[in-house]
């Protein structure tokens, strides 16, 4: 296996499914590498997205623009996919924006290829039944928390999970995640703090 | 093609995949009948889902309990399936119940079946994976709307997209399904139904 530009992205398939250098010859073909400054959009909202996108190195922020204001729906770090697949699977307009928070590298493959894909290569069907089923159960974990738990539950939750949004992100945007005012985030976390202080 | 209990899934598959006699003569094999009362319950908050099922006849309401309350999360109906997919899919406890809102008939696939279908039939990936990109474009949708909508917004939608709930569901589950107080939503009704007299 030769290293290069794609390499992550081989090892993120091979975590799901077993691909051989033929196959993988073939989805290679179809890549492209793109490169994004800090502040570039990979999709915004009424566009169509076209490609997935796998994250090289660089990192994301997705969000929806709600009465005029900015609600952060999303975050993505490198080793993963960044796309609106709703959008992506429809082929109908993005209802989101995606973008880069720091100059990125990602890997690119045009809806057209995939199908191709999917009729060509028998593992490429397991991967993107793997990859929907991976998406489905996260999806709906998230719209379950959003809906049953408390702001200190969800921040728990995030921390427990996701320490990498809690180390990178600005305040306001994990308080817009998390469906709570910035204020309710500083009362949330100086309120742990303090009896983590008590626990010791 | 040979008229029995199995034949509204199999138009249902059709809807995806293009399956073979022998195909579906492996899936048939596989399947089982199973009756169900009014109230009785197909899964409930920590049971693991072993079986996707179809529904022959009847409908069923989804809910969680949270804080002691029942929050009515979907309803299905017939040529449906109804299912915990996560837990079905992760093998882990199900964080809700699903109840027979009337008698119902579902088919039943259990999940080492399945298992097995996705190995041997490789039309099955390609409906696996149809199937799951349906669930997540679906729950996807309905996460951002309750993100995202008014309540007004909420129902419109609702009445436009899956009108069958509006017809025969109790005021006290719709209410709870957009995440609102029932007076609430006898308000909002009685605003449309002013509103549409007045443009008429």
């Amino acid at each position: 296996m030769i290293e290069n530009e794609y390499s992550p992205l081989r090892k993120f398939v091979a975590g799901f499914v077993n691909v051989t250098d033929e196959e993988w010859r073939l989805h290679e073909a179809v890549l492209r590498r793109r490169n994004l400054k800090k502040g570039e959009w990979i999709i915004k909202q009424g566009q169509i997205c076209e490609y997935v996108s796998f994250i090289n190195y660089g990192c994301f922020r997705i969000y929806n623009i709600v009465k005029e204001e900015e609600v952060t729906t999303d975050f993505r770090f490198e080793g993963h996919y960044i796309t609106d697949y709703r959008s992506f699977l429809t082929q109908q307009p993005s209802t989101e924006y995606i973008i880069a928070l720091e100059d990125a590298e990602v890997i690119e493959l045009h809806y057209n290829d995939m199908q191709t894909l999917y009729e060509k290569v028998p593992s490429w069907q397991k991967y993107g039944r793997l990859i929907a089923e991976f998406l489905y159960i996260k999806v709906t974990e998230r719209a379950q928390s959003l809906l049953f738990d408390s702001p200190e539950e969800l921040y728990t939750r995030l921390m427990k999970e996701r320490p990498k949004v809690i180390e990178n992100m600005p305040q306001r945007y994990i308080a817009s995640y998390l469906g709570i005012q910035p204020e309710s985030l500083s009362r949330i976390r100086k309120r742990m703090m303090t009896q983590d202080g008590r626990d010791v």
